[in-house]
């Protein structure tokens, strides 16, 4: 495994399990998660960067070497997400961004059109551009042709912790995309990382499940046991369904020859 | 987690993934996915054991420390599985017994009654009974009653890899039995491991998904990392599924302030 | 569909759709709901029904021609279910009895092997017995072997409305069993109910979902037209599922010709 | 029910499932598939209509009084199915058009951002439009401003016969459209159209499932019965799914008096 490395924007990540800063109760408990997950990659709303922070500020608790992912959230537009990729840039963040542009306020879906918009002016500008999309194969290979370094199709709303909900059209980017794919949003549990992987996805990226629950630390842990247990089963090619049972064990006659 | 012991018929387990010894291309790859896994209880059908054998025997392939799971695997009654047991403790394989009666041969289907009847002869002699069951919580509430250190129930038909079709079943043991519930057969996936770990389960037990993989001691491996991933979420307390989207990151008005 | 005829102890049945008068906000509903639904089989717990009643008996509400299906809810052993069923009887309830069993007062799920005992002993005295139980295929056989006339597998616990949960267990009854298969509890919506007719099930019974509808007499019809619709389906051969897609229409080349 | 009228372009239907033509083995069976369905739309591919066309017209076999629905099946951009679009107006198909613009040819999902365009430009030309797309909240917004007089999303891939595979997407669309949501692509079962009218569709397309069927006229039939079940299950408010059994008939002390 130490061998499979995932390459983004000639960045490598042996780690395939990307974490968020949001909603943590105490954003101390950021490193320690860090550290417990394993993850190389982490988002952070820009908002939440302030560079003449004093101990309030998020950045504080990520250590160097974890990739910053700053994101867009709280664009409506193309052209708001594209200004705050500039501002983070500006501000030291990197080339790193996860594009955001949400516009219904409700359930937070992504707007996949002005995304695609932003997507390909800040390719264009070297950025390393994630967007965040609703799966649509159509537009991910549009996503692709702006320069998109990988596609983030949701599972689920964001915060839901509801899974994959939309695992069939999911599977669609996977077989179809060059760039890797990236589940966002909506995984809750371990199990659903795992299934993610399982799929084929190169990588998965948890915020809320671990943020909010009761020991992030140890959540942070198992998600990512969940992502290595996903991969590894993917590249062990894992045995197909069966309608019919298949005995384990010989089944007939244990008792024959004596009877 | 290395307090976190499953204790059955006064053994301790640190490790909650169960394996057999049925359909490996190779027994000689047995200790090796025993390493990988750290799976510390393996099943053995008792057929497959040859007190006289040589170098075929695959009692050879298990090393000490290894609990072994002997199990009643061809036997169509209660009367069958008794003896089936008493000739593999006479054959110095323990007390461990895994009661496994059936007589549908499609599907393999366990006959909960004689699973019953044997259960609580075998536990009258001092074995440590482990019945494979039908989810059906009237009968596991039975077994207890009768003797069982565990209830085994399935997740589909044994070698399906379908997953936990009974999830639904499963559940009421769990909520309800003072045994332990060990998720066996039909565990195709890493994401389904971690999925029954996730619900409450004690243990699971995986043979076909990995016997049957290309490289099974890496799908050991894996199984094992999702057992754990499961179990941890399971002791950290998942967050809960929430029917509308919650941001992660803020998102109104970010840039409100300049416009 | 006219010649579409269920048969169960010796009586045809054309309606597949067996109700319950258990929780109707009010009683007189019921009759509006037997002729909206066409249901020709209602259950009715034996102690909803007094001799000497008056004008609150719930018999009075079930018209001639409708085959009176009185159950045994409230028993706990075989033995009280084989009393209630005699009372019925000779309270001129007819033949027909449902065999519920239940100790578990949370989920309600069925004694399997209590429900086989009284099975047994009341097929012999010439009851039409139609067993309430958890689905399994070996079980389903032995009540075959006692006399059962149909047999009832849940579909989800007693209330729930949450579906067929057990669908693949339900299944392997459905190709397995020689007597009629008849889905009860659970089933909470009419595409529940038209799932488990395409699957090949002989009738489904539903209460709760059509008393505690806002409109039991709609949702009566409603029930109704899916069992229909289900088992037209059944009947008339599904096409299978695919894993592509398959184009309804001509695709390419539309204006290739003026091109 | 008589009175719930779905209006779309000022056309009233008391039909809730539109029906297609593709994929008939015998073209002879529509009127019959018609008239046993009661569909009051149908839709067609454009090119499958020749105005010089003799008995191989597929028009012939429509009835008047039947809404033809043409399609711009073949269009790979906005503009061909513009084009399309006029030439099906100026050969007398009406007003209504089903935009459909496919670029995927293997898994032949809607390319959205074209059908967004198409939808925009026709509309101001004064057709009825009703675009097919992947259930998109953000951009089922964008046609209703376009125009749009309803929404087509997909429930899985064209002929696919899976189902209601972005159940939770097209539920967005429900709750926040104020157009008609009619789900169109991937349902294959009558259950399937049952549970999309039970979330609230308007109504459903169904096309290779009843075209493709041993028996499409008893097919066409079964899924009217099972939209119409949904429909009245929907507005007749159905009961909750709940997590624990609630009986349905008095459980406990059946016997106590006599005990």
């Amino acid at each position: 495994m130490d061998d499979d490395v995932l390459t983004i924007g000639g960045h490598g990540f042996t780690s395939r399990l990307f974490t968020g800063t949001g909603k943590f109760a105490d954003d101390a408990r950021i490193p320690r998660m860090l550290a417990s997950s394993g993850s190389q990659m982490i988002t952070v709303a820009l908002r939440r960067i302030d560079a003449e922070a004093g101990p309030g500020n998020v950045l504080d608790h990520i250590p160097p070497g974890v990739t910053l992912l700053p994101n867009t959230s709280g664009a409506r537009t193309a052209e708001e997400a594209v200004r705050i990729a500039r501002i983070a840039r500006a501000a030291g963040c990197g080339d790193f961004i996860k594009i955001e542009v949400i516009t219904d306020t409700k359930y937070l879906m992504p707007d996949n059109w002005e995304t695609l918009k932003a997507t390909g002016i800040l390719a264009e500008e070297g950025f390393v551009v994630l967007p965040y999309v609703l799966p649509d194969l159509t537009l991910a290979k549009r996503l692709e042709d702006a320069g998109a370094a990988a596609v983030m199709p949701l599972g689920a709303p964001i915060g839901s912790n509801r899974g994959l909900e939309t695992a069939s059209l999911i599977a669609l980017l996977i077989e179809n995309c060059r760039v890797p794919v990236v589940v966002d949003a909506g995984i809750g549990r371990p199990s659903h990382a795992a299934a993610a992987m399982e799929m084929g996805a190169d990588a998965v990226l948890v915020n809320t499940a671990i943020a909010t629950a009761e020991d992030p630390v140890a959540m942070g842990r198992a998600f990512a046991l969940a992502v290595t247990a996903g991969r590894m089963a993917f590249l062990a090619r894992m045995a197909e369904e069966s309608r019919e049972a298949r005995a384990s064990s010989p089944l007939t006659g244990f008792l024959g020859a004596e009877d």
